[in-house]
């Protein structure tokens, strides 16, 4: 492990800002691309299930159909690559075996080994209390995905806009997300500023970490 | 800007993984930990809103009185710092109000400038259909800052665990939340690994990239 400096970090996170305006001229190298996609992919999430996929959207025609369902937001037609996170809505069975024969297969063990953490599963995501929100629960892991690749979009130096202002059902509507089991939650669009962004340069408003972060 | 190598960033993912053990002997040093403070109030919240607060549980006798509401997962006492995420539970015209008032300062023009701005976070946020889920959206906003918080602990070589298994009232009552506008909603613990974490050496569960990732 050969960690970053502080104030590395706290430099990339200074940079960062939602960008309002993203130069479309300027793509995100495949590599890097490459890297926020496995980036994504090891974001954490409860028990390990991963109850989301992430959509790339390249068609220029699909990004001008959802224009208008984003509240006409530029970035979404402007930005360099443009991610629709969407969510489980429901959680089964068949989502924890398939989870768990995944687990058996990469750790080598037998499934029969998981069984309690199977049977933990059932009784809080399918037939428990987290089982009436599950939709909700998966949002939850997505947005934790949504601050991961944020983050790791900042320290490799790409731009990043998170996006709510949009029509989740217009968007599973132009997307075909209709019986798919997953349904959009929230997007993120990622390239590069525009020199024309009066944003870029705005200070940053945040209340006093004594106001935010209380010691108990 | 100077970014870090995509390979230094994939390293600290893969290094990552929900701490079970902690070493309790030992403690992030204040530097660090200090900056990881800022991160977490650098994260990126929906209107800039930062409708959250974060507790550090320092008390012993408080982290005591929470394991048996944190399905006694032992993280919780022996981690070196052990932090509640606490989300608003209604936005009012007030929040609103207060963050425009620090947005005039901070940015040095007239609140009047920012009139529009309130009145979409208005139309939203407090009388609008986000209102009815504010406490939801307060806690999403959450996990931007769970999802950067991780993020930010590995690229500084600093462990972490979420934790979603706890009984978000029981967390209240203790920490004496009951009037005060915001509710639990998750922790995480944060720290290093003890040598006896076997879960340290498991090989990280992921579904391949092109189940979790899809091109339109």
């Amino acid at each position: 492990m050969n960690p970053i400096t502080t104030q590395q970090l706290l430099n990339a996170l200074e940079w960062r800002y939602a960008t309002k305006v993203f130069d479309p001229g300027k793509k995100i190298p495949a590599d890097l691309w490459q890297a926020l996609e496995h980036a994504l992919a090891l974001s954490p999430s409860s028990y390990g299930l991963q109850p989301y996929r992430f959509l790339v959207i390249h068609d220029a025609a699909k990004r001008a159909e959802l224009l208008p369902h984003s509240w006409n937001q530029k970035q979404v037609v402007d930005c360099s690559h443009y991610v629709v996170f969407t969510g489980r809505t429901q959680m089964t069975e068949a989502d924890l075996d398939r989870f768990l024969t995944l687990t058996s297969r990469v750790r080598n063990i037998p499934t029969e080994t998981l069984s309690a953490y199977r049977g933990m599963m059932m009784g809080d995501l399918v037939n428990g209390p987290r089982g009436k929100i599950a939709h909700e629960w998966a949002t939850r892991q997505a947005y934790i995905a949504l601050g991961n690749l944020m983050t790791c979009a900042a320290v490799l130096g790409v731009d990043a806009c998170p996006m709510e202002g949009f029509v989740p059902a217009e968007y599973d509507r132009v997307l075909g997300l209709g019986n798919s089991g997953y349904a959009s939650v929230v997007c993120c669009a990622l390239g590069y500023r525009s020199a024309n962004d009066k944003y870029a340069g705005l200070t940053k408003v945040r209340y006093p970490t004594t106001d935010l972060i209380k010691v108990v």
